[in-house]
């Protein structure tokens, strides 16, 4: 995947774009790629290293949240300038990062997708927003001077209470999720919209919920009536669908305005 | 399910208990028994009828988060002096009751139990209880004098950030899970532990997580790997395992002293 990943960029991009793949991302460790200790430094690593611009997150999967302790002490005043684009699972790392007073961050495309059917479109759509911040890359409903924020729902739910929660208050907030359950998206939907500060959001953008696993009996409800309902309940305002997801047409959303 | 408890509660405790199935536990409205309004309804008709000792929650599932914020506003004084016995799911409810002030709550067998592998025994543990009190229904870590609280995992990440979070201050929490993947239950005991409020609980008792649905690759930490690694990183005592589960076996938990 990385050596996929760097030859788009080359071909694509030439000098403009040097990508480099911290070995870390390499290890392995039973579920992990590398164990909490080896994650967190290498985050760290270029996170505060001046020679890097951006931090683009490799892959998904589980295990982000592990490092949050450890990682967000060691960030130095350069983590603070740089750009940090992933989703999914990378979400915990996106809200600790906020939660910590960085504000360049984004939810988009990872090198990891260019394995899925019709991947080099996401990671050049990353690319794009990476190296020339490219308006076509952006989620169509993301306007300059709005401030937007976008997320995993499962990830997010898991976030509520802790002191990674980031403090959303007007934002239009998108969320998309797969895998799940339907009775699991309505739970966590319940979870999200019933927290007192997350009811401070501009309003709710729903992204793809896809792959939706199945329920016996059906749970009779879809993944837009169960946001309506929730948002309906919780007094935030349902703004439509999003055009994020966990597919090659992902769209960047910038957080903030 | 309803007969066979009815008769065997009629066998072993004769006239001296007496049970009542609202018509509500017999309707169907997609994956739920009933629709919200229904559902919420006959909580409040049998939490504030003046002849009813204790309310016994039919079974577990999906759906009790959905009625919080509907039924709680309609519970009068009645509903407070009453005894609430359930798990599994039912934690919503419990929590809910919990944080409206209500006090005599139970984590333990329910009806449904009734058609598990030796489920007539947790069935009469739980009449058991309701009915005299009996010593013997109690999990065997529980003491008079320390308060206890019991979750399902899942269910309790649901409520942490919301209104209805439990205050557990002191109390000895006990947790178990079913049909989960082991990295959800990591995340879960993340989230959990990570909340300041639950840092303040007296310690953790880890029931039994059952059922765990493969990880590919393997997880590679067992239930009691990641318990003690969230006790660990949040300063809570973690106490060993406690006899409660999605079984036959499992015992009853008290809430409070």
């Amino acid at each position: 995947m990385a050596d996929r990943v760097t030859a788009l960029a080359r071909t694509h991009f030439a000098s403009r774009a040097e990508l480099v793949f911290h070995p870390q991302c390499f290890l392995t460790d039973g579920h992990f790629a590398g164990d909490d200790g080896a994650r967190a430094a290498a985050l760290a690593d270029v996170a505060n290293d001046p020679a890097i611009d951006a931090v683009w997150f490799a892959r998904g999967g589980y295990g982000s949240c592990r490092i949050l302790p450890v990682v967000l002490p060691k960030l130095g005043p350069r983590a603070r300038e740089k750009l940090y684009l992933g989703y999914s699972d990378l979400g915990s790392l996106l809200a600790g990062l906020h939660s910590a007073g960085i504000r360049r961050l984004a939810h988009g495309p990872m090198p990891a997708d260019i394995i899925r059917k019709g991947g080099e479109a996401a990671v050049l759509r990353a690319l794009s927003y990476l190296v020339d911040k490219d308006k076509a890359a952006l989620e169509p409903h993301v306007k300059a001077g709005t401030p937007h924020a976008a997320f995993n729902l499962t990830i997010l739910s898991h976030l509520i209470g802790t002191p990674w929660q980031p403090d959303l208050a007007g934002h239009v907030l998108m969320v998309e999720d797969v895998s799940e359950h339907m009775y699991r998206i309505d739970r966590a939907l319940f979870h999200v919209t019933s927290n007192e500060a997350m009811r401070k959001i501009a309003g709710l953008r729903l992204g793809r919920v896809s792959d939706v696993l199945p329920n016996e009996p059906e749970f009779g409800k879809s993944e837009e009536d169960v946001a309506q309902h929730w948002c309906r309940v919780s007094g935030i305002a349902y703004l439509g669908r999003a055009d994020i997801g966990h597919d090659a047409d992902n769209k960047v959303v910038p957080f903030g305005a």
